[in-house]
């Protein structure tokens, strides 16, 4: 299979992740979203949005969109499960995860920010002031939540990583690459810990890909 | 159970649309995002994230975001099934909705709105400009995925609607309803007659729902 991605590209990450944690290998494509490679025709091609991911398995259309290819991978490769076994757990899990990957990450990828710089003129200070309130606000619900729901263990659904997990663990990335200053998110910080002692998010790491600046 | 809405919202919307697919009745319980009820301590309880739909079963902690609660609702009635029964289909339809639910809803609803006019000092041109830029965007995409995938029949994915046809039409109601000039989409627009026919997209409809301006 191959995995067109980008090295700091956060969607990219979560498939990352849940790829490893399954054990299962792929060949990483790298677009360059720097470069917008993704709006070169031939991307376009195999994925009309010009975004990463895309999954591609060999002669089969590419398969897009984060979510989806975390569901995918969990049907064909159900084991190790990064969803739980009951619907109303999977139904937690979901929300949490959609809680980043829907309504916090999209508002701060490349498309938005070419949008802003060009046609609002933003600079780097207010560019900066509207990542820190999506990441913020997305990461204080997530906190919120993990706080004060039943269902979180030492990851946020139990004490195994699931999709949630790997969405918070996207944000987290990303807050501090940036320095975003968001306060203090104590839960989201200790499951983000034991993240980190993992292999499986520890080698999908933004920074350990092909293209990441030394 | 009850379900935390409101007539115009997209994401109550398609809960709504899927629930009259597969007959079953709940409580709508209107919350006015106009009037900030969203944010009010009581609603904060049942989802810290302060956004509709939030469902809620007897005894038992809401359920929220729209694609975590389409899901469910496939996972405990699924028939009909908005979802297909291959892998592969239902990777296709979780991207088609996700290029809507994810990538371009998030970016048009209150919290957004609120930033961008107290923020930004953005007029109601401005916000026109934006909602006309991220709907267009997003159908746009959907447009070019659905003439050319060969997924697609009468509706999104094949001849029965899906989870994707449910984002489709939350995007087209609101391109209507806002008069947004997004430039040609044939192959939405036939599919978004299709779905005006079925009586549980009409019923759906956020002009029939409580609370709605008459």
């Amino acid at each position: 299979m191959d995995l067109y991605g980008y090295w700091r590209s956060a969607a990219t990450y979560r498939v990352r992740v849940a790829l490893n944690l399954k054990g299962i290998g792929v060949h990483e494509i790298p677009i360059d979203l720097d470069k917008g490679e993704q709006d070169a025709p031939y991307f376009r091609a195999i994925n009309p949005q010009g975004a990463v991911p895309a999954l591609v398995e060999p002669g089969l259309p590419p398969l897009t969109q984060s979510l989806a290819l975390l569901e995918y991978l969990e049907e064909l490769h159900p084991h190790p499960a990064l969803l739980p076994a009951d619907p109303r757990g999977r139904a937690r899990v979901r929300s949490l995860a959609a809680g980043i990957a829907a309504d916090s990450h999209p508002l701060i990828v490349p498309r938005v920010r070419n949008y802003l710089m060009q046609r609002e003129g933003f600079d780097a200070t207010r560019w900066k002031a509207w990542q820190t309130q999506w990441f913020g606000e997305g990461l204080r619900t997530l906190e919120a939540r993990l706080t004060t729901e039943p269902g979180t263990g030492k990851f946020c659904h139990g004490d195994m990583p699931t999709f949630a997990d790997l969405c918070l663990m996207s944000c987290v990335i990303g807050v501090r690459v940036f320095k975003l200053d968001i306060g203090p998110t104590p839960t989201v910080d200790r499951i983000a810990t034991a993240c980190d002692e993992l292999e499986a998010f520890a080698r999908a790491h933004p920074k350990l890909q092909a293209g990441a600046p030394t």
